[in-house]
């Protein structure tokens, strides 16, 4: 077995290494067992993830000695909630797990957000470890500490910022996904081109509908480039006052979709994002900011590559202008009233708009809809 | 009106200002609003404290231009819990606090601990003002950054360090309170002398008695006296990963006397600290660190004053030792099985224990609920 890529996230204190590579789960204890301060740790899975995954990591966590405990919650989005996130810590409670145990997130991004806010506020915090088994999950969720649960009012109102003290970035289990998942997971890699990285956009160009095929060199390329990205910005900017907000770069309008479908299977997160992207862009070429040229080629590549590019794409979706910007406004970048975008100048260059005028936003959105 | 005096608690990105004095509340608007990005601001309270200060504090705000909005929640214990807090969180989303606004807590230590908390994981972190309005919460909860709710399991397991950007300790509001919640804070007070500052219990055994009574003048010493201790004190160990477990001096087994009492008003807070003081003191001349002198010194002050220190004082009490451990093993400080105390060689000089015999405390207990 080869060694796992390392990717050193710097944040003083809150520094941890991102493992990216194969065997991974079933080597768990070797990666794990150093960082104990005791032989115990719980789990953290959900009812889908824990059938494939939670026998093979307690068998490798046992095999080191470690003594594990495990916890299935129900999967899917709605596991994001206050009613979970009380039982959740009423369980680690019950478990005695103390200030120096670790907790482990298996699973997709809503497991690793759950799990690592629970680890933030558990006894005001407790050190967990990220496994994400989705793409989306190890490009984005499980890097860069931000956890968080929905409330009425939205997506990820309530969280912390909390690092995880390792990842382990398995990228065996991508195999086993869905192909419509990955293909969202998909969107947040090409998003790390896009934002700032011209070269990688090309690359993905390339061999971005191979990789979606499956081929595991290419997909594990495309991992360690993403993470590292990401690695990078959240070094800069860990709490988001300033360059992190690049991350959320098809978001603001992404969000506003999913929330209009309620954050079902109607519209997954990455398409969400890539559909998000396509507007930021041709959103900057409206302002004169970017050539349509780059927009064109965002919105053929992710079209190539079978993700939704236009709203009608979206299955049963029906709203006005109006109603996407109610959303707009719940989101947390809203400051002092004022919308903030990540817009671009071309591919490869993207940079936060503060101070964006909700008219010309629902203009933009009235005219999209009507395409 | 005269100037408050002000303690500055020097953490960083994290520092900020407790004011002390008279008339604050009626002033908090030239406070405040230098602070605020935008000129709103959402009030959190209780039932209790609501009919005294939300109205003047209001017209304080509005009278330098500010708008503000109200959240009042119920007084009592009951309210640290993740029900409430999500109910909360709900509110402060309906009414669209932004990263930047500034909630204010007003109210003893339920209403600081859950709006303090309820700031740290709203978007992740908003800015929140304490005003607190028992003496208790002005001398320990509301400097520091401890924020947390309570679950089935135990008291306080859930929460943040969350630092507030602004403290006003009124003393004004400590004549309205009733004179066993008076006590109660007193007995906070007196563990800064005892836990570092001889001088200061020195004091406190000359003046506790007057201070008890209402002198305002005395009062305002000893607020300003403890703050400025325990702001050193989170300044050296925001944390607590060392040196701030001193201010749990009392606490390890007041919280068992609590937690065995229900959190009920058969045993406040600052009674629990009392006994558990007189205990810590105790248990140290048993095990040969202290001279009994200083431990009868210790008692005999919290006694003349009128705070409990046996267990047989606490209407109700039927525990034994046995049961007594169970609440102590629950204790966030329990670290790879060993029972941390605050322990002392003499009055002012406390020392943080990590290695302490569960047998040798369940013994001491044993013997102590036979006195």
């Amino acid at each position: 077995m080869t060694n796992p890529e390392k990717i050193y996230v710097g944040l003083d204190d809150n520094s941890y290494d991102v493992l990216v590579g194969s065997d991974l789960i079933s080597r768990a204890g070797n990666f794990i067992a150093p960082l104990l301060r005791r032989k115990r740790i719980v789990i953290v899975t959900d009812d889908n993830v824990g059938g494939l995954y939670l026998n093979p990591l307690s068998a490798a966590l046992t095999s080191n000695g470690v003594s594990v405990e495990a916890i299935t919650l129900p999967a899917g989005e709605q596991t994001k909630s206050f009613s979970q996130l009380e039982q959740l810590c009423d369980n680690l409670v019950e478990l005695k797990v103390e200030r120096n145990d670790l907790i482990v997130a298996l699973g997709g991004g809503v497991i690793g957000d759950i799990t690592g806010f629970a680890a933030s506020i558990l006894r005001r915090g407790c050190r967990f470890v990220q496994i994400p088994t989705t793409l989306l999950a190890q490009v984005d969720s499980s890097v860069g500490g931000k956890t968080a649960i929905n409330v009425r009012g939205g997506k990820n109102l309530i969280g912390a910022f909390h690092q995880p003290v390792l990842v382990l970035a398995d990228t065996d289990v991508l195999a086993s996904l869905p192909p419509r998942e990955l293909r969202a997971g998909y969107a947040e890699v090409v998003k790390y081109g896009l934002l700032g990285d011209a070269t990688f956009f090309e690359w993905l160009e390339e061999n971005g509908p191979a990789l979606l095929s499956g081929d595991p060199v290419l997909m594990s390329h495309a991992v360690q480039r993403s993470i590292t990205a990401k690695s990078r910005i959240v070094e800069a900017d860990e709490k988001e006052t300033g360059q992190r907000a690049l991350l959320n770069l098809g978001h603001t309008f992404g969000h506003a979709f999913e929330a209009e479908m309620g954050y079902s299977q109607k519209l997954l997160h990455g398409e969400a994002v890539a559909l998000g992207m396509v507007m930021a862009f041709d959103y900057s070429v409206t302002k004169g900011l970017c050539n349509a040229d780059h927009a064109v080629r965002v919105k053929t590549h992710l079209e190539d590559v079978g993700l939704p590019v236009t709203p009608y794409e979206i299955d049963g979706f029906n709203a006005s202008a109006a109603e996407l910007m109610t959303h707009i406004w719940q989101d947390k970048k809203v400051s002092a009233g004022k919308l903030t975008f990540i817009l671009a100048r071309e591919i490869g260059e993207a940079f936060i708009a503060n101070d964006v005028d909700a008219d010309h936003i629902e203009n933009f959105l009235e005219t999209a809809l009507q395409a």
